[in-house]
Parts: structure tokens; sequence; C-alpha cells
């Protein structure tokens, strides 16, 4: 065991054999680099931008198997945002043709050209070259600031990136995307400057608190509302974790307190992803006993952070949709395929009684109560009756199966996201019980149906 | 059709027709005095206290066919509380075995004795000669206030009153007592002597709203918390409308907007209480799909107004113990019968999946959570997870059958009235769908499975 408080640098011996595995080989980052310097020359041969490697590769950060290099394309501040997008792809699109034939478009805040060049995915991302942080004008000019930032600081400490990440990797809590809401890598390397090392992260961190404030500027902590708050030295109005869900931070602070009560390399080690096959996921559906269904339809041809929060948004309105009609939802998530996406949901009852109850007008507002009276006079199950001065009625419940609800036109009214709504118009499947189970789909359905912690996923793998 | 606002003593025929029914004969009148004089006049040559005749008799407005007769012995007021109760029982009792064989004690607030006399169904209730309702020392030392209050005033308007009780009846609200909620005769004279009237009582109370306030003698309304509040003339600390419920009120608001709009004498015949046969009964409750249970046990040996509100108190936390286990209520209701009561609830489903969700601490409260960690890391249906900064586990449900939770002991840990829960110590029954039906209890199920306003029931059963 470590003593407490110990700055980076001393590690334990598994820390030493799991860096030796995560570091990066000597020819590993020489191709990288090749790949780069290559890239980088051509973008100053037709002189349009400045080009510059930016993210973990710049920093030397970047985990052995890592294929990811980001090369930002900086233009002049005085580009018009139309002239930037146009100029910007025009000029990405001539680089990534001199290296490949297989290059796509992209769109995040603008556009940005993907390309796999020399087994390496390569993005090149047109930006503006700003004079400061403080001055950026769309959210990627933030980037290479970040990237001198820690370049100019991480030194002895990049082992010390190394393990946060792979630790963070292992917890499952590893991506600052809208699916993940987890940790990005520049979160990961600003917590390792802060708190001085690995070690010091892990030990901090089994003790954080929802609204802890990170501040490695002494900029002030401006009233964040997220659980971690660090401030963006680079640019004090932002909150670096700010993709980071309540629950994402405190599975890797119960897995920071489970790695310091067993320091082991196991920690390091990336969860089995396997899943349930369907004779095992069927046996875990009837030891519930619940109902489940799924709904699914041809994924939105549009990238992760535009999609999934649609897909969140649907699937809160789907369940406000059953719940409005009588089906108590026990939980519920969503997941982006890449052809189709999924949005599932446990129910404690798929099936209800006929009977509803429905309110009505006060009596005392005569006008609506007399309205009421003679509308359900006839027909209904019984009623109307007077309950504490108002008019009430039993009528026939509309849908007495969750899954003719989810399966009639009303679920297109609900609040779904644009382009979920776009693709569900032109059909969706609903599913029930263990026909939810797709190959594609298992890990994700294993772990919502039975879904762990990751220290206990952990320890009940391992016992 | 009458016109608006004419004051009582103008009336359609088909109040006159029901008058002539209605309106005690001759012989009755004389029989009930005959009685009257006798009972009186034993208990004047006892000498111990004076006799009073009150209530309806007393003010001749009681119905036809009423066996109702209501004898107080004034005591004076000096006594003390003990010797009333010994004293008053002691003439009570004499004056009764003179003339039958047949009486009990009975207990409210304090002992009196009921005697069937003669085919009547005579109280004799000792109480306090007091000079003045306010110096009352016991509620039944009001009575006679109120018996020489409306004596002196009803003079023309005593038809108008029996108008009133009738159709307070048939609409099933007459009566204060706990079970029914309902009016009193008291409260009917003073809406009668208020609004002047059977027909512009019936004008005035279609557009009541809750908290009308009703104040005779301008004593100025209290801050009451009842939906209707009419100040005792004789005690204006008192509401005399106290026990009658929101539900019953606008129930009555209901009837009498029923009436003006077809003044028909059959809104003075009493409801058929038939009630369903168990196969009609069996057919209503597969119409609406959902679960019956009933709990009967053995009528705690007191007065109505001291069990009733029991039952209700009974039914309340059973209710609470059910949707804390799952199992949503629609509605519930209880009945005090002769031998045995009954506590009657519809479920939406009674019949939940073994798994229950449970939460534990935030991660952040660290002994806490790892004590919650440790103590489910073995044997539940999954987790524990995290979700949202706390850990959460879904355990085994204890009942997945309500009934079954209806049978277990833990029925008599809950908050059930003090006589109710000694009674089900000795034994419960607890039944289920169809078998729930009983002969005695056929009417009130009836209503129960299928209810109906006054005016909804009169309108169906008449088409």
């Amino acid at each position: 065991m470590r003593k407490r408080g110990v700055k980076g640098g001393i590690r334990t011996p598994g820390e030493e054999e799991v860096l030796e595995r995560i570091r990066p080989k000597e020819e590993e980052h020489n191709h990288t680099w090749i790949v780069a310097t290559g890239i980088l020359s051509a973008i100053g041969k037709d002189g349009r931008a400045k080009g510059m490697v930016v993210g973990s590769v710049a920093r030397d950060t970047w985990l052995s198997g890592d294929r990811d290099l980001d090369i930002f394309l900086l233009f002049p501040p005085d580009l018009s945002r139309e002239d930037l997008e146009e100029k910007g792809l025009d000029l990405a699109r001539s680089i990534a043709r001199r290296f490949t034939g297989i290059f796509h478009e992209k769109y995040a805040e603008h556009p940005y050209v993907n390309a796999t060049i020399d087994g390496l995915d390569v993005d090149l991302v047109p930006c503006y070259e700003v004079p400061s942080a403080a001055a950026i004008q769309s959210a990627v000019d933030r980037t290479p600031f970040h990237t001198r930032y820690i370049s100019d600081k991480i030194g002895p400490l990049r082992d010390d990136v190394l393990l946060a990440k792979q630790f963070a990797k292992a917890c499952g809590v590893y991506g600052s995307d809208q699916m993940t809401e987890g940790f990005s890598g520049y979160l990961c390397e600003l917590l390792v400057l802060h708190y001085g090392g690995f070690s010091s992260l892990v030990e901090a961190a089994a003790g954080w608190k929802p609204g802890t404030c990170i501040d490695l500027e002494g900029h002030a902590c401006k009233a964040f509302e997220e659980p971690l708050r660090v401030i963006d030295p680079v640019d004090p109005a932002r909150n670096v974790a700010a993709a980071l869900s309540s629950t994402r931070m405190f599975e890797f602070v119960e897995y920071c307190r489970g790695y310091l009560g067993n320091p082991s390399k196991d920690f390091f080690s990336l969860p089995e992803q396997a899943g349930m096959d369907r004779d095992g996921f069927a046996r875990a559906l009837a030891r519930r006993g619940t109902s489940l269904c799924a709904i699914t339809f041809a994924t939105p041809p549009l990238i992760p952070d535009i999609v999934v929060p649609q897909l969140r948004r649907s699937l809160a309105s789907i369940r406000g949709l059953l719940e409005r009609n009588g089906f108590g939802v026990l939980q519920d998530d969503c997941a982006m395929g890449e052809e189709r996406s999924i949005l599932v949901l446990e129910l404690l009852v798929d099936r209800l009684p006929p009977v509803t109850r429905h309110t009505g007008p006060p009596i005392w507002d005569r006008s609506n109560a007399e309205k009421f009276a003679e509308k359900y006079l006839e027909n209904p199950l019984s009623g109307p009756f007077i309950r504490d001065g108002r008019y009430m009625v039993d009528l026939k419940r509309r849908f007495t199966e969750s899954a003719d609800l989810l399966r009639s036109p009303e679920i297109l009214t609900v609040g779904l996201g644009k382009h979920v709504k776009q693709a569900m118009e032109k059909g969706w499947e609903v599913h029930e019980g263990e026909a939810c189970w797709r190959e594609e789909w298992k890990g994700f359905l294993s772990h919502f149906i039975e879904p762990a912690s990751p220290l206990a996923r952990r320890e009940r793998h391992s016992s």
C-alpha cells in the first residue's frame, strides 16, 4: 500500500505493470507522428490555414492502441462564418484526398472532415485562430488553448494521466459524449494536474460531494449547477465537467474507494462486455417478473451528440405517455446503434383493467357540472357520482395493454425529438419481453435489466 | 312550475300529494302524545327531575311512520357529573321499567336508556337544566334549547320541514350520524326557517358553494372549516352542519337542481335499495376487470358514532399499507353491520412482479454508503447500482399478492382504531372478487362497485 498524500511518481508495482501495457510503444509513437507531420506539411504547403496537432497526441497523453489524431486548421478570425465553413471544408477535403480515398464530412457545431489515414482515425477540423480563449467564436476554437495549457504543464505527470484515463475507462466512465456522460481526456488531465498525480486524485475523489469545485487558476467558482465543477483554466465561464452526470461522477467515486481498499491492477482492466445471450436474458426477465418493452426505429443520420439527447427526450415523453395511461415505469434507457436506435422501458404491469376514473368539474361550477353530467349519463362504466364536491365517472380505459398504446399513432403526438420523430414517422417496431433481445443490444440490455455499479460488477466477476 | 322566490305555503300538486302521505295521521299523532304524556306524568310523580319531550315530536315536525320519541330528564346543574350519570340512569331505568320489560342502556357522551314502549322507540336521556345554551355542561344539554327555538318559530313552515326531510331522505343524505354524514332534522328545520320554505331552500341550495354560511341570528360567521356553515342560533360557537360531508352536501345540491328542472313527486320516493344479487355483482366486477378485496371482522360492541370513525381510520391505514407495498387502490369504503363490519378496497392489480426497487444512501455519505453496498452485495435481484448519486438495489418484493399482505399479521401494525384493532386481534377474514358478496352487504357493495349520484341513479331507474 502507498502512503496517503504521496504525490504522483511513486506507484504500486501493479500500476507500473499497467503503465508498461498502456504507454504507447516507440514504433506506435513514431508512426503517429510520421502521419501527423505529413499532414501538417501538406497544410503548410497549401498555405490557406495553419495546421496544428491538438488532443492527446499533441499532449503525449494518449493510450496505446488509441488511433485518434486531431488536426486543426486555423483560419484568420476576420473570416465570416460562412466563409470559414466553405473554405475550411474545402481545404480539409483537399488535404484528406491527398492521403486517402476514404473520408466523410461530419457536422458538429460546424463541418469537418473525418478520414482514415494509414490506420489512424484523423479529424481535420477548421477553426478560427483567436488571440485568447475568451475571444473564441465557436466551441472548437478553444481546443488549441487546451492543448497549449496542458502541454506546458503536464511534464512529469504524463504517466499519471495515462493511469487516470485507463482507470476511468475500466470504470466505464471515460468519455464526455452524450451517451457516456463521463470524463473527457482534458478533464482527466486537469484533475491529475490539480491533485498532483493519479494516486492523490483517487484519494481526493473518494471524498467528493455534489458541488465539489476545482479551480486550478484561482478564477473563483461561478455558480455552476453541475455536480462536479472544474473551472476551465483557459475560459473561466466554462465548466470542463459540464457533461459529467451525477451517476457517472459517483460511479467513479465508488470505484476510487474500491481501489483504495484493494489497489489491484484488475481495476485497470476493461469490464467484460459480453452480456447475456437470449436464454440468459429470458431467465433474468423471468426472475424479475416485470414486463419489458422496446421501441426501435432507424437511427437518424446525425452525430450522437445530436441524436442521443433526442433519444433521451423522446424516452421521457413516452414514459409520460405510459404513466398518464396508468402504466407505471420502473426504469427506462436508450441506445443509439449504427442502423437502429432503441428505447427500452421496464413496466411493473403491461395490462390494466378496463376501468379508469375520470375527474370532472366541481358541482358548484353549475354550467360545467351540468354539461359533464349530461355527457356522461350514458355509457360510463359507472357514475357520474360525487366525491368531495366534484363529479367523477368510471370510463372504459382506452388502452388496457401497454404494447397497444406504444403501437398506436398516439406515440407520434408526444414530445419526441425532431429527428427521432422524422425517423419514427417512417415506422417503428415494438418488442415485448425476451423478444427485445438482439445480438447488437446484448451488452446494453444486460446492464439495463441487471444494473450494477462498477464496483459491484467487478466484485461479482472476481468472486 | 312555481314562480321563483315564492315563500313556503304555495306548492305544486305533487308536493301536496306527498304531504298527504308523509304528514302523520291524527291517530298516529294522538298515539305518540298519549305515550309521551304517560311518561312525562310518571317523571313528574317521581319528582327527581323534570321531564321534557324534545326532537321532532316536540316540534311537530316528524314524518308519518317515524317511531322515535325523545324524552329528556332535566337535572339541576349543580349535580356532579358522576351523580348525574348514576341518578339519571337510575331514574331512566325506573321509568322505563314502569312501561316495558325491554330496555337497554346505551352510551353516547353519557349513558341513557332506550326502550320500546307501545311500538315507539323511546330514548330517556338525563341532562342538565342550564339557564342558557352557552352554559351547557354536555352536548345533550343543548337539545332542549333547540326544541324551544324551533317550536317558537316553525309555526306555518311545518309542512315545508316535512317536505325538506322527505326530500333529503329520498336523496340519501338524511342523517347526521357518522355513516351518513348528512343533514340532521334540526339542520333541515333551520334551513327551511332561514330560506322561508321548502321551495326557496331548494332554489338556494342549487347554488350553494363550499363555505356557504347561514346565520339566522346574525351571530357573524366564525371561521369554520366545514363546506356548509350553519351557525347554531342557540350557540354561535357551533356549526349545526359540522357532520355534513362535502360529498353529501353536493349530492343534495345536485338533487335540488334536478328537482328544479323536473319537479316530480318521484323526488320524494326513497331509492330502491335492492342491490345486485351475487350473479349481477360478479358480472359488474367482470365489466370493471378490477380486483376487489374485503376484510371483515366482528363489529366492536359500541355505538356507530364511535365505531364508524374507527372503521374509516383503519381503512385509510390499510389503504396506505397496500400502497406502500405497490398496490394502487382505486377506491375504498366501509360499513358497520350488526354482527360484522366490512372494509372493502378496489385495486387495479392484485399481483405484482417479484422485483421492488429500494433507494439507499447518497454515495457521498461514505460510511452509510459502504454499509449499504456491503449489505446488498449478495442476494439482491440486481445492484447495488448508482442513480443520480445514490445507491439503489432491486430486491425481492415481500408480498406479490395483495391478499397475502391483507392476511398477514402486518395488518395489525398499522394505525387501526382502538376497538377495531381489538376486534381484529380476535380474527379477520379476507375475501376476494365476487366472494366479497353477502346478502347483508348487497346494497352497500352495489353502490360501491357502481357508484352513482342520487340524480344519476334516479334518472337511470326512471328511464
